[in-house]
């Protein structure tokens, strides 16, 4: 059921010992909003703890070093930036998929299978959403709470850079800076902090990158090999994702990537298309201009399935 | 001379017949800064035309689109984002270098060769100090105006990214919005646009990057032949630029390239290092964080003298 914004800080006010989980591959937004959430909760004097279905990838580790570990019988179960069940990770969503009491959320393709959900599908992150209902609280925002929600007011929005970002975007921005987001910092962590295998892996994906349909689709693919021989890691592909779409004149950009079990599809699209109508189609989603589905086939199969789809029924 | 603020507004509402000058290779915040005064002056009910050194580079046509032109013998001189005198570029310098009336500016390295100077060294662009100046001259900000400006608050801090992002440069971010600058589309124009040649000459730096001193100093250097071999222009640099400064470890990045009748460095750095202070050592400036200088010999004798000096003095 969706519920406003007045019966979500209700909740959140009402309720004591909290679990919040987060989606699996976590972002900096769903880390961001989930931590902010359990630190804002804790200062107003409840119990809370953070707990995710995949680890969390060492660049985000900055904003846990003043967290105090907890250990309580959870209450009341919240979900951040979670669109759908299946999407906490498989062990979270057999053992709480059915038990989220509040999903707080910002995605067009939410699947309201909390108990409630309150989602604000024009806010460019679920930080921003979370940012709004801890100030609601009546909690002052320090500065752990201010690096976790500008952590993901930027990070999803590439730094600012994409469409969806508006005027109240900037203005938390600046409000989370004067509580004392390190944003300098932040931001040259997320954004200009390449290893040397995510700049060989970036230099192989440009060597290999594929266009159709006259460059209104480019094509990268990751495979197994190219993690192998660069070294690189799963979360090297932040930088990869986007790259595509950077190009003059195209349209929809298609990575397709290992991802260990599975093969995962990232489309992020321009404009006259919906990135996550496309990914719907194969059972995924996400915004309409950055989506993502998943695969369970050879990368090659993967590769023809998408591009055919795309060019015989989308562009 | 150095003034005030209110001495700053005071010129600006005084004064008639106003041109404007950006500095040389002019970039998003002398253009921007430039023209919103061009705009705003005008709507105050003055007559005020831009000029510049170098042709404005086709990314930045955008903003000129309701540009009305307009001839008059001009009786006061400003320049805007130019923090000495020759960077107003040959031409330029020649005709007007001992005329300007009034530079405003936010180098530390500005030079006060203006008759008087208003500078803020801590603002992150030029576009923020003639922001709060148009508001103080009691012009309401229109669509072109915030256009101007968003598109040098953007452009000169990495899309908000840098370290010298303040609160104040969200808010004006968050205020250009709100009077109809487009963000989204600014944004994508400049971030996220390259064009295949561009691609093609990022493809080959990062098959050419070089490391010094344990990997604490990046270099790339593009040739004239990767001009030609790629179809590359000049302004294709700006996504270069940044790249080596993004390399995990690197302290000090180093951009050396053909400009046709000069050899141009870059030089970005992190934390612990000035880049100003090194351009200034070759008789170039800037800021603390990317700074530039040029040079009239071959590019690997550039190369040499550049990383010598620095893996010698500096690091």
């Amino acid at each position: 059921m969706k519920i406003d914004f007045e019966r979500a800080v209700e909740l959140l006010k009402e309720k004591n010992n909290f679990l919040v989980l987060t989606h699996a591959n976590p972002d900096g937004d769903t880390i961001g909003g989930g931590l902010a959430l359990v630190y804002a909760l804790r200062k107003a004097g409840k119990r809370a703890r953070l707990i995710n279905n995949d680890e969390i990838p060492q660049k985000y580790s900055y904003l846990f070093e003043n967290l105090q570990e907890d250990d309580f019988c959870e209450e009341f179960i919240v979900s951040v930036d979670v669109a759908e069940k299946k999407l906490l990770g498989s062990e979270l969503t057999e053992k709480y998929g059915d038990k989220v009491d509040l999903a707080i959320d910002h995605h067009s393709s939410s699947k309201l299978f909390a108990k409630e959900t309150y989602t604000e599908t024009d806010s460019a992150s679920a930080c921003e959403v979370v940012y709004l209902l801890i100030k609601a609280m009546g909690v002052e925002i320090n500065k752990d709470i201010a690096n976790c929600l500008f952590t993901g007011c930027s990070t999803d929005t590439g730094c600012f850079k994409y469409a969806n970002v508006t005027a109240r975007t900037h203005l938390i921005a600046a409000e989370l800076i004067s509580a004392g987001a390190e944003n300098g910092k932040i931001n040259a962590k997320m954004f200009d902090s390449k290893t040397k295998s995510s700049i060989m892996l970036e230099k192989m994906c440009l060597n290999r990158l594929k266009f159709f349909a006259d460059g209104k689709v480019a094509l990268i693919t990751v495979t197994k090999e190219m993690f192998e021989e660069t070294g690189a890691v799963k979360s090297d592909l932040d930088i990869i994702k986007p790259l595509t779409r950077q190009i003059e004149g195209v349209k929809i950009g298609v990575t397709i990537k290992y991802e260990g079990n599975a093969i995962g599809v990232s489309i992020r699209s321009n404009e006259d298309y919906d990135a996550s109508e496309i990914c719907k189609h194969f059972g995924g989603g996400g915004h309409i201009r950055a989506a993502g589905c998943e695969f369970r086939e050879p990368i090659e199969e993967v590769e023809k399935k998408v591009i055919s789809y795309i060019l015989e029924n989308v562009i």
